[in-house]
């Protein structure tokens, strides 16, 4: 990048008196409009204090320039601290005080305005679920162990390298949800049942699929060159699949062009999974 | 809950184009600001059509009594459905449009108005790299593998059971780094010396602690009445742990009272850890 190129990237600021996970995803789900500049981002978590406040304000006060403005993205709920935040000569953006009004207007009670810390243990139950929720997880990934599967929540099932693992993960780790993963191998599709593990749980599966493109050059990452990663096999196992989850009304998506996070709320929305975490 | 408690509970709805992942954060955020009041939570994700919008409405309307107005958080871009969702009797609050303004005037850009998928795979390289992320971390939980421990971008050390598996998956699958966790454990205390497979990493190192009490509390949930669930076994572990931490400059965090997202957070900061994800 250019010197010039660089005094064009617009400053932002994720200010928050926790984690800041909140201001960082809103605040970039707004840049996102904007696709045809480019920002330089810095997150500061953790903002509790008026004098730590002022120290943000040097900051962001300190990268403006006379070419552009800094953006400073703020979830902080303490009021003293967001008016000293206010006092930014850069733009001010109160992802969260502006809407705690209207919130008090319709619900007729005052806010705590507290530092509340959204992504802190909190509830200490519903916490521990979702460790346990990433141990079921990790214990059931690939089909690893197969005790105590009758009580996970969801058994997602796939052939190798169609996104099981991180789906699992991503669901156990923000919905407390126990998910197990089970592989489906060359050698399950030689019937048209269920594998045996999984054939009593089939209300409880979900399928995974992929284009044979993406799984071939996926599975060409790991073994490159190996048969396991052509073409024609990826397209052999992955019609298969396919046939298996419609024959056991087993619901599935493709993977191949998804996020976890997506694949993880239209899982959850299909399977009527309650949300634990 | 008797029919009256549920009658209080004020209906919200977290709506958005996308997974509704910010949309629920941010509204639960501003909810945690009424400690006193009980809620009944729905997501409804993927909202990307002005009929869609409409049949949003009906359940969002049909949720209002004379007692209680539902709160309609939304993240949605779209001008189109933004519009529609607006025609609600509830209380409508735009955790996004509502700020795309000031957006705008600061960058004197307009915005696309598109229904962006922030959640979505967007960036494919830095997407691979969160799921090859969440490899390295599931082939380096718990000391399973020392193979391409340089390769690392963090190393958790602690005794057995203070959080390093969750805080691993967690930064590898929001943040895209490269975490293997070591277990320490109680012959490592022989030595003052850091593990020898860690010993040339010290500067990836990051240590957890807990308090002995917590650690005792989990420990007894996985293996009641053992030796390495009593309180002076913890006691020591943690103690011995905290000294070779200090020894060998590695920074810590006690994890007793922290999330993983707000241990994740901490540790990135000190870490000074680029965000990968």
């Amino acid at each position: 990048m250019t010197v010039a190129e660089e005094s064009m990237r617009t400053p932002v600021f994720f200010v928050a008196g926790g984690t800041g996970i909140s201001a960082e995803t809103l605040g970039n789900l707004l840049l996102a409009q904007f696709p045809g500049l480019t920002f330089t981002r810095r997150k500061i978590p953790f903002v509790t204090t008026v004098d730590q406040a002022r120290s943000v304000l040097d900051q962001v006060d300190a990268a403006m320039t006379d070419a552009v403005t800094p953006l400073l993205f703020s979830t902080v709920s303490d009021e003293e601290i967001r008016q000293e935040l206010q006092r930014t000569r850069a733009a001010f953006i109160d992802l969260f005080g502006s809407h705690l009004d209207t919130v008090e207007r319709v619900l007729h009670v005052n806010a705590t305005h507290n530092t509340t810390a959204l992504h802190g243990v909190g509830d200490t139950v519903r916490y521990d679920q979702r460790m346990r929720a990433i141990e079921f997880a990790m214990e059931h990934d690939d089909g690893a162990s197969l005790r105590n599967l009758e009580q996970s929540d969801l058994i997602l099932v796939a052939p190798s390298r169609c996104g099981k693992t991180p789906t699992s993960m991503y669901l156990a780790l923000q919905h407390g949800l126990k998910v197990a993963n089970y592989p489906l191998v060359p050698e399950d599709f030689d019937s048209a049942d269920l594998p045996r593990p999984i054939r009593p749980l089939a209300e409880k599966c979900f399928g995974l699929l992929s284009t044979p493109a993406r799984l071939s050059q996926v599975r060409g990452e790991r073994r490159p060159g190996s048969t396991y990663a052509t073409l024609a096999q990826c397209s052999y196992e992955l019609r298969r699949a396919e046939a298996m989850y419609r024959a056991h009304r087993i619901p599935s998506i493709n993977s191949a062009k998804m996020s976890v996070e997506e694949m993880a709320a239209v899982i959850m929305q299909s399977s009527r999974l309650p949300d634990l975490g």
